[in-house]
């Protein structure tokens, strides 16, 4: 169950060039591919000739054009021209919305028109006092349990130890806020040590690694799935998460879920920063670090889907850490109960 | 569906020595094997006495041994003798019709006698005056598509555009006739460049590969999926196919097209020509080009078959490039209906 | 179908250190590990808190820490403990039977209380007049394919002709006595020269490798799916089985089937000597040796599998060489019985 029409992260933009891509979203086999102005088209990838997967094929003076027998689609689902054939009576394909926004490819993979006032609004991008690296994985698990991941980071003491897990996590209540769709949970510590990932934050922004610091988590969940963390340290007695930006390292943690199955994810992760901002050997070293954290959530969610797959009838517990993705589930069932 | 009182090509001749092969034809699990005289046998791939694989056994003074406690299996589908055991009260196992010709194994997987009337005549096989080379490929898809694919060649512009394919190909009109179980689709193109894999070939012939040239494809289908092409370039205004032999190349495309399952092929594939017949390194230069293009279509039959399974209901456009295939699969479902 | 209520082997004793191991024995699945004191432990695999495995946790102070949060398991399925939380009304896990053994792990996967009195006497363990090698198998069979196997060795002149297979195997009739949940077949061959294996021995056993020997072949099948084979060769004319120690080699081929699905197995295999039980070199080349012939069943019995699930209805035939396996089923059966 997906919420449909909704904008979803489908690609990211500097990965679509002059050849067609296929992706799956939300179950819909889909084909991205920019026309002569460089704009961005989606169409269903499916030639309606003989069935093959548009995104085998090419692009030619801005139009898809088959790989299997030259079937020329434009970007309204209507076949343009196919050699030697009168094409009026093809029977067109669906076309979906689609928009090249701050990095990203975006498709709206349900049948209402696509609402651009509905694109997230992310401070960080297209803004030079900002750094972002990311990256893709794909995982086999459920949108949701992602979603539950990343709305209650006190697994990080466990699945991350290593790197931005402490104890200090588990020690300290979050507090999670309902407003509308927007689901908050929010944790803050004071006077600890930093953990190794925020130790090398810290160098990378010329402060010193061996002060207790500040930290701050505050998620953010907004439908359909995605989810952007703050996140941070400073020096501590500096006033924390207001503390000036010359006395902390400041990111925010980007997840953008896109469901390609019932039990498998497109999963676009990534980290927008505000310090250091030209160095890009910090922003690569951070893309890796992080790259490296979030594989370590991989087996535990792709075990934890078998394991729920096994046992579809056993009943999860809801504690106070699960708020954060309780409260998320709640708004997305309002909406998949508005689309049903 | 397949047509399953037919004969089909199960293995290139070469291939069985003198121990046993399984291979699955139109479902039937089949194990191979040569008698004490060299004629070949085929059985159902399963042991009587507790269902292990014939296949997996060896041939002992020409009878079958089952490689798991020696039942010896006659070709008749009775058991001859097994170690200690009165093999009287055995239940037999299916016998299948079997004919080594033309350098195949062919197989007969129906229930009807086989019919020898029903071999196709190869006029170019066993006949000095023709070579030939060829391999298999196992392709995940139903095989009629592949059929589809070989009775239109205006795939070749753009599967093969490496090749043998080329523009003309997609501005000349086909024509397909029927006669009887047999379909036709031919197409003429004159004056035209040959593409790489026919300068290939005409070097090979010792004839120039930079003059203008007429080109012919002729496809044929008999039942059940047999797909003969008629395939050559001759030096243009000698007469194109009724060209002497010593102004043009010509072969046939030799196309076996053997259902494993509903989704699944063995595809037998090669090239029969009648020109430089003694020089084996042309054979196989031929063979290698042409394994590298029947290759390229791979890919497409693969993600076509995907694309179909996961979109049952949608009708297929069937145009004028496709009469080829459409006839045939009307020959095919004349036979499916008799056998039903 | 399964008898749930016995003792399996999980594990092998050497292989569960500090960390928890999961593994799924008749369809349970189950985690493993070692508490404050080195007892084994074993409960579900599964945290009742988000359904991940536990098995991708830790071991803290002799409790089972989930991976993902924390939640702290105790070995009677109920939660100690989880940061932040009140863990009183936490759903229970269930716990399962374990023992450890004879250098193994063992479990009872059903709901009964598990029978200490059911833990398999094995005169060859913490003897010191023994000595042991052994491994593990995945196999994708039926357990009880596995027990027919071993039941009737006639196929080690086929499946191990190289190693221990012979004629004189198939030319020499087995006896097959049941005596209450006990089924034994025996073979014994007199004056035969010594399969490849077996000449290995008698020189480990510093034997002369070139004079005829009698042989013998004593499986032992016990509920649940234990098979345990006397075997051994000595020199003609000195008793055969009863023959003094210097003059024989005797072993016995150890092999626990667990279970893993309806269709696959955990094959502990292994063999136990009662000769140069000081030379771990000859364990070794044994244990080498062995776990060569054990993999050639391996092909066999999955094509079996893989004809059977093609073929579910087909009756096999049950031959005297069979009876080894026919009862040690009808055992089986009756266990089934009493437990459905």
């Amino acid at each position: 169950m997906f919420i449909k029409n909704a904008w979803y992260v489908a690609l990211m933009a500097k990965d679509l060039s002059d050849k067609p891509m296929g992706r799956k979203v939300c179950n819909e086999s889909i084909v991205f591919y920019r026309d002569a102005q460089g704009v961005v088209q989606a169409v269903e990838d499916f030639c309606p000739h003989r069935g093959a997967p548009l995104s085998l094929g090419r692009v030619v003076n801005g139009n898809l054009v088959c790989g299997y027998h030259g079937l020329e689609m434009g970007c309204e689902g209507k076949t343009i021209a196919m050699p030697g054939q009168r094409v009026g009576g093809f029977p067109t394909i669906r076309t979906y919305g689609v928009m090249e926004r701050h990095g990203f490819i975006w498709v709206w993979p349900g049948e209402h028109a696509p609402d651009p006032g509905q694109m997230p609004q992310l401070d960080w991008a297209d803004n030079p006092q900002w750094a972002y690296g990311g990256g893709l994985y794909h995982i086999n698990c459920e949108y949701r349990m992602m979603v539950d991941n990343l709305m209650d980071l006190t697994h990080e003491t466990y699945v991350h130890g290593s790197s931005i897990g402490q104890p200090e996590i588990d020690e300290t209540p979050c507090v999670t806020k309902v407003d509308g769709d927007h689901v908050t949970t929010s944790r803050f510590m004071h006077n600890i040590e930093a953990p190794p990932f925020w130790k090398m934050a810290l160098r990378g922004n010329g402060l010193p690694d061996d002060q207790l610091v500040d930290r701050w988590q505050i998620c953010h969940f907004t439908p359909p799935s995605h989810v952007m963390i703050e996140v941070g340290v400073a020096l501590a007695g500096n006033g924390g998460y207001d503390a000036p930006d010359d006395k902390k390292v400041s990111s925010v943690v980007v997840d953008f879920i896109t469901p390609e199955t019932e039990t498998s994810i497109w999963y676009f992760w990534g980290m927008a920063r505000k310090f250091n901002v030209h160095d890009q050997a910090l922003t690569q070293a951070i893309c890796e670090g992080q790259g490296k954290i979030f594989s370590e959530d991989l087996e535990m969610l792709e075990s934890q889907q078998r394991n729920l797959l096994r046992c579809p009838d056993r009943k999860l517990l809801n504690l106070g850490i699960d708020a954060g993705g309780v409260q998320s589930r709640r708004v997305i069932d309002r909406y998949l109960a508005l689309e049903a």
